[in-house]
């Protein structure tokens, strides 16, 4: 504890007043948030509590709404006092109430939602909406200005927090991180953020650990270990925190002396802090500053029901008084509760907060609930993406040349790094893979973000960097949804096996989109963009625990408004990708591709016009007379299932010249859904011109079969489509062995072809058996040399 | 760092031909691990290398592999000296070379395959074999005698070795975490696991953070944060660090002496603190030795390459030295570097082990690649599982009564608990959950497990609880998997809308599994059992965030060796499911079940009989006659979609009281897949006996709908087959409201099947047109109340 010796001991700032101001201001926040747990009526206590004024269903999460709510008084304070640029983000999210309280209370509710204003009747209607159907959801949404938290799924509101301060050096992004939500995986990874803040170009996070004692049912680990263990384990983060602690039996007026004088230690600290390091650069890690405020779980509320503590305990997790309606003892006892916060001393008779009450709140864009941050599609500015044509690889003719995608993306990712020097508003984000994806090229634009000691033998690491690494791909996420959430813009390249990892994460960041969609005062934020790579085929060196395309299944089942997945067949196409995706808003965009050496199959016009269709007939590749229909129709979807297709096609051409193939390939997997299912959804007409009325299509597709099934679901394809996929066959082997292995191989596309073409008789039992001649050959190659066959290590388009 | 202080001093333990051995020791798991990544022939370097010696693909990882080999030297020797029951988990399992080594030298890996023994053919093989083509993966395996840990997908080492010590008193687990692993969101959280171990009756883990100073291509954090600062953090999660480091320069036996005197040091301190918890009884949080391991990334390999310096840094990650056989330089450099180790010392002309080499190593069953623990099925024992008919709840008629069905699988399973108290081999685990989700009656016969401090007013809480309870569903996933894994039995508890989290845990488990079953001298393991409850439907209170039925898809994408899913539709089912689940080795289990009230359908036999054939027809529920095929299928899946059919199905007997309706109820998933993908598949005549041969089909299921589209996948099903279930469509509702949103209640239902049925004329019209007012009166009745409509609510099946 070394750090504690100079600090100057905590006294209180406050006055009297202030601090009975503060406490007027947090009376009615409590007062606000226990309204709408409870009453749909008789919202000022202007008369006798009776049980028609209580709702009928009582839903919502008092436990940590006290805590919430001392925090958001307090701020108010400083934002007013020192003019911050804050943004709150609060963890605990489930204690939504205590968050609409303090953004009605500040006025920015009412002006968001206009019915719902400061007055009787809008409070009336802030305490009925909430937790109803259809009505305010009851942890923290979209819907609550102010905020870009949902505390649903616990764990990501530090990450949130970092990825909002980054490139805003003058934000302030204060993150209440709850004892429960601390015992996650993501949120423990989180405190490692410290590593990676530069004092300098990115902001400020103040954490605030509340340590409210208490899950749904159990005590939390935090705040029951010694707290020698605690301090040294913050400390070990790289914090110097500051505690505030309240008992049940504390004075209010202690607790607000004590919050006062921590917050402005911690501010002061914070300030100077940031002008050491910008006047005098940065000399080695500082412990930042944070608070650790101790609150009983439930304060102010319910000491006991039935002779059992309520206060202080998990008991209070929820609604702490049940069957108030039905049992008259609990009606009073709900009274007396509300009442303990004096309302007629907050409020008006017109329901109006008194002046005094609002004396702490900030002006203007200050409100905690005004954050421009929070609303940050206001914030966005389009990237200045430049042409992919400049650096696309040219293509001579489809096939001739070979490419590493992922590279070639690099330098179009290099040039918009350099265009965004001064505006900071991209970044990478990795686990430890960018260059592992191939992506180095990003690194002679930027170096990665690294604020620890950094050796002579050490390459592209640096403060100001822009690509973001750490071994976690919850952080990668984190920092990513915080960081686009508040209006910049980003793209996060994983190996597609574990992106699995994050689909929860991605869940929410989905559901949170799709909802922001329907709130009308909210700007599109830019979209959420992933990069897969080191895919499922190409896992030579790792094998079978690297391969799971499964994301894709994954993000397909969000809402159709929001997700997109493209599988670019070549370096071309997926600069064309790329280049789309960085422009949208609103989306979750997952982009696969290799990054192994692949074919050139697309000029880059050819590319253009390829992924602005996202699904089309490659006329070069087939063997179809004009006008005439098809015999078959060859699909694929990926980099290596096009690489096999063209091979099938290439190998019919070659045994079955008369045979018309066409060959069909879709970058925008969504094409194939029904128009009606997806924007991006094909009509049923533009369908059929793709893959025909009536014959067969054998598919070959980058992940599990089904999927493609799942989602080309129209009437009459089902039995005429035959897919080939990843059927979770894998090992350390070789690339061509991983798709026999699963039997999406070339050889098998060509069987699985003249199984399906009525009318080739024995001409189809001879190909048969020399494409399986050729895969027993196959298997004792690969067995015998490590490698893959010579004719299909050398195997080249015909063209 | 207050503790420090008491250490007696680093003084090692060991002679000097102690050390010389060890260093033997060390030598040849450093050689036998650069030899597998590198060579093909000329195993012992008998004779010059020449380039055809090595191999054609050059694939694995070197970095972390010298400092495996000194844990696993290191652990040889105090094993033997102290006759200890270790196990090793091995966190960098990308290091397999390291522990292969080790278990080729400790004459395991030659017991379990005879073909790869201690003699130069065996060693060739070894070599040979490693990432080679349907060979030994690069991670460490099932394959891998004395592992029970895949390196691939980081994060899960240090609960693996948790779950693996609970109720395994004289077990040690020894982990090595490497820096890169430290930094995922999981592991993160898992240091906090001391605060659930019971020094009485579970072992101890031994966690050696080995600070390798890179990722693949990054520094780590851990390994650049100021010293003071890993120290603190370190005492924070509640150890007493021991540090162990060793630059390029520092000479072997500097390291050897130090290690020894450090691990000697933990053991004693391990012993003591055994001794005093079983004999005094525990006071206060211990804090528990650990070790800090430092040592140059790639130590022993070669120095530089092109003037570039290789060992101390990333670039030594995967293969040091590329392009072997085509550059005579390199290949100079490579010989050099392997007979750096001297071989010729370490084994004789036969390739055998000089007996000095394998001084240290212990004997039989206490070889690291010979614990017990790891082949955990071997000491698995069928648990006693009471009969689920003691605990069925009478069933007069169906749907006469209710009862939440989580809550009387509750009452099973306290059963279990005390009829496991002596043997302790089975736990549920939940993120803090477990009585949210009804299952509190287990409370009664055992606590949770908890060694933090314990308050007058806490409930349930006990040192030698077998309720572990922590808000991390990574946390409740590793530790089951290393309790199962070392053979024992459990049940993960969980919010259906959070099992995503642990996604891609699963998927690593499901892969492990797969291999297993193919490790012929693995016996099987319990099953991995989820059971989700709180499930899409009922999340009135926390609404969109809490719901996403996503995980039921993503495990039906796994080997279908090894997945199973089972949506039991009422509390006997549960039961009987409950029970088959529990018996079961080598699968994914996956359970979803309701904890709020729920109609009872099946009396127990009758249930019994359900779960037994899996899917099945409820002849009392529908309205066909003997004999003839009914004019339409209602089939369901899942509680609240069983509801929904049977009040379709009495709104059908009501309105059209000559249709012919078919109920039938599916509690099995994998019976709709087709027999030959999935073991519990269907054959198409027992499939068509269910569903007719050509009568549509209305599907209610339980999740996203496109999944029962993709598993009763056959040939003329497709477009008689429409399914309903849950579209992403969430929000804070009541639970009729739910299902509304979706188009999954009873009167769409009853639409879709007169959309459906042909000759139905006017009388459908007039149905539709019904079943269409009702809606409307839903949807202003629940605007209007923020209930359901009454007639929803007060439903009862006619019987």
């Amino acid at each position: 504890m070394q750090d504690s010796a100079t600090h100057p001991p905590l006294v209180s700032p406050l006055t009297d007043r202030e601090c009975a101001l503060l406490d007027a201001h947090w009376r009615a926040l409590n007062y606000l948030a226990a309204g709408q747990l409870y009453l749909r009526d008789n919202p000022l206590l202007s008369e006798e509590l009776r049980p028609e004024h209580v709702k009928p269903r009582l839903l919502g999460h008092w436990g940590t709404c006290p805590g919430l709510g001392l925090v958001h008084t307090h701020l108010n304070r400083v934002i007013s006092a020192r003019d911050l640029d804050v943004l709150c983000v609060w963890g605990p999210g489930h204690g939504a109430p205590a968050v609409l309280a303090g953004s009605w209370l500040d006025g920015t509710f009412g002006e968001r939602w206009p019915d719902t204003g400061r007055d009787r009747a809008g409070m009336a209607r802030l305490f009925e909406r909430f937790s109803s159907p259809g009505g305010l959801p009851s942890h923290t949404a979209p819907v609550v200005p102010g905020s870009i938290q949902e505390g649903g799924e616990l764990g990501y509101s530090l990450a949130h927090a970092y990825g909002a301060v980054l490139d805003n050096p003058d934000l302030l992004a204060v993150c209440v991180v709850g004892d429960g939500e601390a015992e996650t995986g993501p949120l423990a990874a989180s405190w490692h953020s410290t590593a990676f803040l530069d004092p300098v170009r990115d902001g400020t996070v103040l954490p605030v650990l509340h340590l409210n004692g208490y899950k749904i049912a159990n005590p939390t680990v935090l705040s029951r270990i010694p707290e020698g263990d605690l301090d040294a384990l913050l400390r070990g983060y790289g914090h110097d925190p500051l505690y505030v602690t309240a008992a049940p039996d504390t004075p209010p007026e202690t607790v607000h002396r004590a919050m006062a004088a921590a917050l402005d230690q911690a501010l002061d600290r914070i300030a100077a802090l940031r002008r050491t390091a910008r006047e005098e650069g940065v000399a080695e890690r500082p412990h930042r500053p944070m608070i650790v405020l101790r609150t009983p779980k439930g304060w102010t509320g319910p000491r006991e029901l039935d002779g059992e503590p309520v206060e202080d305990t998990w008991r209070s997790h929820q609604i702490p008084l049940k069957d108030v309606r039905e049992n008259p003892e609990r009606l009073r006892a709900l009274e007396r509760w509300l009442r303990s916060y004096r309302p007629e001393e907050l409020f008006d008779s017109s329901g109006r907060p008194r002046p005094e009450v609002l004396e702490c709140v900030p002006r203007g864009g200050r409100r905690p609930g005004a954050s421009p941050h929070a609303d940050g599609g206001r914030l966005r500015r389009p990237l200045p993406l430049p042409d992919p044509s400049e650096f696309a690889v040219p293509v001579e003719a489809p096939g001739a040349s070979v490419h590493e995608p992922t590279r070639v993306l690099g330098t179009l990712l290099r040039r918009l790094v350099e265009d965004t020097a001064d505006r900071r508003d991209f970044r990478l984000v990795s686990p430890d893979e960018a260059e592992s994806n191939h992506l180095q090229d990003v690194l002679a634009a930027t170096p990665r973000a690294w604020q620890g000691a950094v050796l002579d033998t050490d390459r592209n690491l640096d403060r100001g960097g822009r690509v973001m690494e750490v071994l976690s791909e919850h952080l990668c996420q984190g920092w990513l949804e915080g960081y686009t959430l508040t209006g910049r813009h980003g793209l996060f390249a994983s190996y597609e096996g574990f992106s699995t990892i994050v689909a929860s994460m991605a869940t929410q960041h989905a559901k949170w989109l799709q909802n922001a969609r329907e709130v009308p005062w909210r700007a599109p934020v830019p979209s959420l963009n992933y990069l897969l790579s080191s895919h499922v085929w190409r896992q030579d060196h790792n094998g079978f625990s690297h391969q799971d395309p499964g994301f894709v299944d994954h993000i397909l089942n969000k809402s159709p408004d929001v997700v997109r997945v493209y599988l670019p067949p070549d370096a071309n196409t997926l600069l064309y990708v790329a280049d789309h995706v960085l422009r949208t808003t609103d989306e979750v965009n997952v982009v696969v591709a290799g990054k192994q050496p692949c074919f050139d199959w697309l000029a880059p016009e050819q590319a253009r016009e390829h992924c602005a269709r996202g699904a089309g007939v490659w006329e070069w590749a087939g063997s179809e007379e004009p006008g005439r229909e098809p015999d078959v129709v060859l699909a694929c979807a990926g980099d290596v299932p096009t690489q096999e297709v063209l091979a099938a096609a290439a190998l019919l051409r070659e045994h079955l010249p008369d045979l018309a193939v066409r060959v069909v390939n879709v970058v925008d997997l969504a094409r194939l859904l029904p128009s009606g299912s997806h924007p991006h959804g094909l009509s049923d007409g533009d369908f059929e011109a793709l893959f025909t009325r009536d014959r067969p299509v054998v598919f070959a597709y980058h992940g599990y079969p089904w999927l493609i099934h799942r989602i080309a679901h129209r009437a009459g394809l089902h039995d005429r489509l035959h897919v080939r996929g990843y059927r979770e066959s894998g090992s350390t082997t070789t690339p061509f062995d991983m798709v026999v292995r699963n039997d999406a191989d070339r050889y098998r596309l060509v069987m699985d072809v003249v199984d399906r073409v009525p009318g080739l008789a024995d001409r189809a039992a001879e190909l048969r058996r020399t494409m399986e001649r050729t895969r027993e050959r196959h298997h004792h190659w690969v067995r015998e040399h490590g490698t893959d066959l010579p004719e299909v290590d050398g195997w080249r388009w015909p063209g």
